[in-house]
């Protein structure tokens, strides 16, 4: 009954357990990595600072999982919530905007450890357009459209200035894009109501930790 | 006593508020730039996505804000709320390691709108040393120590590739740097407890996108 509350049904899980989700696949990711076997959900609340029970509670929105008294199998685990979250499923993205971010994100972020298959970036920098970028071509935006219709992308990381921001979200979606993964700070709409728009951003971040550093230097 | 059950104290507020708060700054702030001078709890939460009681309630950790039947007053709120998040403490913040990611954010990134005043940068590459990026000098590493101690540094920003991650944070809480801003994705400890590391997982986010974007083509 513990789950009731957050996930009536499967379809209907909370926003606040899906965004705990890629952090517990995060966390039994390195136990694994550690070779890290069995784990109760006590000592992985202690590790990640939530509550066995808010642990319990979340995974029972999407089946059994554990064994009373005998913990978690870290393995299976982080393969089953790997599952929900989707990475097993080669998920294809492209880069919009090869800036000092697109180009940290192409050069730094493990597209492959999260499922993603990164495939091709954009610019429309003559100077940019041919050049390849840890293996990975940068075309021109003006093939962009074409690019889209001979392959398939599930989701396109936005990192172009946020004047164009929109209007790049736009041809994207017309194209037929449906995922964003949004660094411009811009709140972007879309009028298709299957288009996910995941935003980052990065104030919200660091106001978080002026938060926690005003309290401590005024106590 | 809507607030009690995530604030018994004002010491004690949960995290998810907490979270929840740069939210309403940048929404508030949003508001404010449109000319926007009152808003019900209603139509704040319908922008936000949240309901109109878990803002009363949120809010209600920190004080008594809006009047019943009247809503809130935009700029007093952002102000009351920027407060709460210290926005106005304008606190100093170094970056450490001018990469991508980190020139990036020197580059694009408004400290100035989170309260921050962004003082120097520093980096190991002779070709960085003594250049300015935004106006902003890039010193040595070798400097670091006597640069903290003659001014007064309340986070740094680390953007230092993995390997050097934790080394790099043992050095800046030994000159007593108390306030993080993790780019590394290394989980970062420190002995001392009024050390504050706040972690930006790009993954996390990434893989929220993946379930919502696996949720929506196997539906």
């Amino acid at each position: 009954m513990e789950g009731l509350v957050n996930c009536m049904k499967k379809a209907n899980v909370s926003d606040a357990v899906i965004r705990r989700l890629p952090r517990y696949y995060r966390y039994l990711d390195v136990l694994h990595n550690k070779g890290t076997v069995r784990i109760s959900s006590n000592s992985l609340g202690s590790k990640m600072g939530i509550t066995a029970s808010q642990i319990r509670q979340d995974l029972s929105c999407f089946g059994e999982f554990g064994q009373q008294g005998y913990g978690y199998n870290v393995g299976e685990l982080r393969a089953e919530v790997g599952h929900i979250l989707g990475v097993d499923n080669r998920h294809r993205i492209i880069v919009i905007g090869v800036g000092n971010l697109g180009r940290a994100l192409m050069q730094n972020f493990r597209f492959m450890d999260s499922g993603f298959t990164l495939d091709a970036a954009f610019d429309i920098s003559p100077d940019l357009i041919g050049t390849t970028i840890d293996g990975v071509q940068v075309l021109s935006m003006d093939s962009l459209e074409n690019y889209i219709q001979e392959h398939p992308v599930d989701v396109a990381v936005l990192t172009v200035p946020r004047s164009v921001a929109q209007a790049t979200a736009d041809r994207l979606i017309a194209a037929g894009v449906r995922g964003f993964w949004n660094f411009t700070n811009v709140e972007l709409s879309g009028k298709e109501e299957d288009v996910q728009f995941e935003d980052v951003h990065f104030a919200d971040s660091l106001l978080t930790l002026s938060y926690h550093i005003t309290r401590q230097q005024h106590s």
